[in-house]
C-alpha cells in the first residue's frame, strides 16, 4: 500500500473521531466541550483509546495534557509532536482544536498502514484548555507544559464551575504543585518539532480555493481590555462647540484605528484591529443625554515583534490626537501583550515540498488566530502549522471544514514524517 | 416706588422661594423633586402659599396643575399665563423649572408693590411632571391641559412608584376621567399669552456675557430610541475585507451624523444631534470577538418643521450609505417626533423693548431644550420665553443660576405686563 493509499484509507477513522467528539460536545445549535469538564474529559478519553488502539503509549503531564507516543526506531532522538486542543468555547463549532488532534491520530494510523516506521517517535498531544473563555486566559495546556503561565493564573476561576485553575487541573489528574515550580514540564530542547493542524479562522482559503495553507506566522497581540474615555454628561440641546462627547470620541478613535489598519495593510504590513466591547455605560446612558463616559476594548495584532512595537507608538499618538480634538480624557488602562508565533523556515519548506508531492497547491498565509504553537515557538521549539480551509469562521456553530480537506493535511504531515530524519 | 425699585425689593422673596424648593428637593449631591410625589407636591404647596399671600386665587385642574390667579381690572380679557414646572430629574439641579414658576410669583409681587394693576389677569401656572424621567414622556402637565397626551399615556407607569399616570394624577387631586375625554381643560383661545422663564441648558449666555436671552424658538425633534445594526460576529483575526463589524458601522453612522450637523450649522441652519445610547450588547460583547450587533439611540433636533423634514431625508440617505459601505443591516426602528415650538414675534418684540428699558442687552437665542411652551405654541397660544444665564448645563447637580439674573427676567416680564393691554 502506498502512503497515499494508506492516508486515504484512514478517512473512516478520522470521520468517526470527528463524529465522536461532536457527539460528546453536542449542545445545540453548537458544540460545547468544557475545559477540565465532561466535554473535554470525554474527548480526551476517546482520543486516548484511539491512540492506544494504534499501539501508542498514553500518559498525562502535570498540566493534565494527554500525550500519545508512537515509539520509533530511534527512541533517543527528540520526538516530533503533533498537537492541538479538544476543548471548545460555549456553543462553538466542532473543528477548532479537535481537528488538529484527530489529524495527528490519522497521520500515525496512515504511517502504520503504509508500513513506515519513522526515525523519530511521533507524539500526538492533546493540550488542555486552549480557549480563553473558561478562565479569561487561553493556551493554558501549552503554558503549563512550557512554564508560560502568568503569575496568579492558577488562582483564576473557571467561568462555569467557579473552581480555581489549580483545583480544575488537580481534579483531572494534573499536579498543580509541580506547576507552581514554574519550570517546563519537559525540556523544549528535547522536542524535535511541534506541528499543529488547525482550521483557518477566516475564509481566505475559501477565497483562494485551496484546501490547505502553510502558516507564515501566528499573530502576537497588544491588548487593552478596559479603555475609558471621560468627557462631560450634557443636555441634548448643548451646541456642538461646548460638547465633550465621550461616545463620539470612542467612534473617532475606533475609525482612526481602522484607518491605521488599512494603511498598514496597504503598505504590506499585515495586522488586525478589533474593538470588541464598545459602549456607553449601560446603567446610565439614555436617549436624552450626551454621554460623558465611554468604554471600549482593543485587540491589536500583528506578525512581527518590531511591527507590534511600532503600532503601539502609533496607537499612543492617535489616542493623544483624539483626546485633544474631542476634549476628553482617554485612559488606555490595563495592558497585555503576546509575542508573535514565528514558524520555522525549514519546516515550512518541508511542508511545502510534501504538499507539492501530494498535488496540493498550498498558499502561505498569516494565521488569523493565535494558537498553542505560539508557546512552542516562544520556547524555542521548531514549529510549523497547516491551516485547513473552513467556511464561516470559528467560535460559532457554523464552522464548516470538509473532512477531505483535513485528509489533505494528514497526507502532507504523513509525507513529511515518512521522510523525517 | 418705581417698578424697578419694586422688582429689586422682591429679591428676598424670590431667594427664599428658591431656597425653599431646594430644601424640599435636597438629595445630595443634587435635587430630586419627584413628579406627583413628595418633592413636587411640597413644592406646589410652597408656591401656592406664596401666591395666596399675594392675594392670588389657587385652583388645580384635572391634570393637577396649580393655577394662581391675580384678578385684574378686566376679568373678561384672556389672562396672561406665566408658567413652568416644579419637578426635577433624579439628582438634578434646583433651577430647571422652579426658577420659572418663582419668577412668576416675583412678577406679581413686584407689580403689586409698585401699585400697578395690569389690565388682564395674571396667572402663574405650575405645570406637573415636565421631566421625561418619571414616565418616559415629558411635558405631561401642559399635555394634560391642552389635550396633547399621546394615546396610552395615562397607562404609563411611574419609574419610582410603579403607579400609572392616571393613578398618579388622581392621587394628587386631578381627574383622569376628564383627561380621557381628550379635550383641552381650558380653551386655548381664552389664553392671552403664555410666557415662560427657564434657565438656559447650555452656556451660550455665559459665553455672550448676558444675563438673559429672548428665545427664538424651542427645538422640535425626531427620535429613534432603538436603532439596531446587524453585521456578523467574527474572530479577532478576520481580515478587514471579510468583516461586517456592527460597532464600526455605528461609529461610522455617528460621525456622519456629526458631519451633517456641522455642515447644517455652517449653512446657518441650527440643529443638534445626540447619540445617547451607543453600545455593543452588554451580555455578549468581548475583547476577543468582532461584534455583529450594535445598538444606538438618536435624538435629532431643529427649530423649523421644514428643516426637520429635510434632515429626516438626509438621515435616510446616510443610513443607506453606511449600511452599504459596511455591509450591515440598519433598522431605525421606533420613531417619534415633536414639532418645533415657535415664538410669537409680537411678544418677542415686547420682551426686547422691555429689556432695553431695563438696560439689559438680551440676545436672541435658540433654546437648547424643549419646554412646556412648545405645547402652548402648538395649541395656538401666543408664546414667548426668556432664557436665563446658567453655568454647567441643566439636568445635573451643578446648575448655577445667579438670582440676580433671574431678577433681570422678573424685571423684563414685569415691564411687559405693566404695559399690557
Amino acid at each position: 500500500m502506498t502512503l497515499d493509499e494508506a492516508v486515504a484509507a484512514q478517512k473512516p477513522l478520522v470521520q468517526s473521531l470527528l463524529d465522536g467528539v461532536a457527539a460528546i460536545g453536542a449542545d445545540p445549535p453548537g458544540i460545547t466541550r468544557d475545559a477540565y469538564g465532561r466535554g473535554e474529559n470525554e474527548a480526551h478519553d476517546l482520543i486516548r483509546k484511539a491512540g492506544e488502539a494504534l499501539g501508542m503509549q498514553a500518559s498525562i503531564d502535570a498540566g493534565a495534557n494527554l500525550s500519545l507516543r508512537w515509539a520509533a526506531d530511534n527512541p533517543a532522538a527528540p520526538p516530533i509532536i503533533i498537537g492541538s486542543h479538544l476543548d471548545s468555547i460555549v456553543q462553538g463549532g466542532n473543528f477548532d482544536g479537535a481537528a488538529g488532534v484527530i489529524a495527528g491520530i490519522g497521520v500515525v494510523a496512515a504511517l502504520r498502514a503504509a508500513g513506515i516506521t519513522p526515525r523519530r517517535d511521533i507524539e500526538v498531544l492533546a493540550l488542555r484548555c486552549e480557549e480563553a473563555v473558561w478562565f479569561g486566559l487561553g493556551l493554558i495546556g501549552s503554558r503549563c507544559l512550557l512554564a508560560r503561565l502568568p503569575a496568579g493564573a492558577l488562582e483564576l476561576r473557571h467561568a462555569r464551575t467557579g473552581k480555581t485553575l489549580a483545583e480544575s487541573i488537580a481534579a483531572v489528574g494534573g499536579d498543580p504543585a509541580q506547576l507552581r515550580q514554574a519550570k517546563p514540564l519537559r525540556n523544549p530542547a528535547a522536542m524535535g518539532a511541534y506541528l499543529e493542524v488547525h482550521i483557518e479562522q477566516a475564509p481566505q482559503l475559501i477565497e483562494a480555493d485551496a484546501p490547505l495553507a502553510i502558516c507564515l506566522a501566528n499573530p502576537g497581540n497588544l491588548r487593552h481590555p478596559f479603555i475609558r474615555m471621560t468627557g462631560e454628561d450634557a443636555h441634548t440641546g448643548l451646541p456642538h462647540r461646548f460638547r465633550r462627547d465621550a461616545a463620539l470620541a470612542g467612534a473617532d478613535l475606533s475609525l482612526c484605528l481602522e484607518q491605521l489598519w488599512l494603511a498598514e495593510e496597504a503598505a504590506g504590513r499585515p495586522m488586525a484591529v478589533t474593538i470588541g466591547r464598545f459602549h456607553t455605560p449601560a446603567d446610565r446612558h439614555s436617549l436624552t443625554a450626551v454621554s460623558g463616559d465611554f468604554e471600549m476594548s482593543l485587540d491589536l495584532r500583528a506578525y512581527d515583534a518590531a511591527h507590534l512595537m511600532a503600532l503601539e507608538g502609533k496607537l499612543q499618538q492617535i489616542v493623544a490626537d483624539v483626546a485633544a480634538r474631542r476634549r476628553v480624557t482617554i485612559t488606555l488602562g490595563e495592558r497585555s501583550s503576546a509575542a508573535p508565533g514565528l514558524m520555522d523556515p525549514g519546516l515550512m519548506t518541508s511542508l511545502a515540498d510534501a504538499a507539492t508531492l501530494c498535488g496540493i497547491d498550498a498558499p502561505r498565509l498569516h494565521s488569523p488566530g493565535t494558537h498553542d504553537a505560539n508557546n512552542f515557538a516562544a520556547a524555542g521549539v521548531k514549529t510549523a502549522m497547516l491551516l485547513v480551509r473552513n467556511q464561516n469562521g470559528s467560535h460559532n456553530p457554523h464552522e464548516a471544514m470538509e473532512t477531505d480537506d483535513l485528509m489533505a493535511a494528514v497526507a502532507v504531515l504523513a509525507g513529511v514524517l515518512a521522510r523525517n530524519d
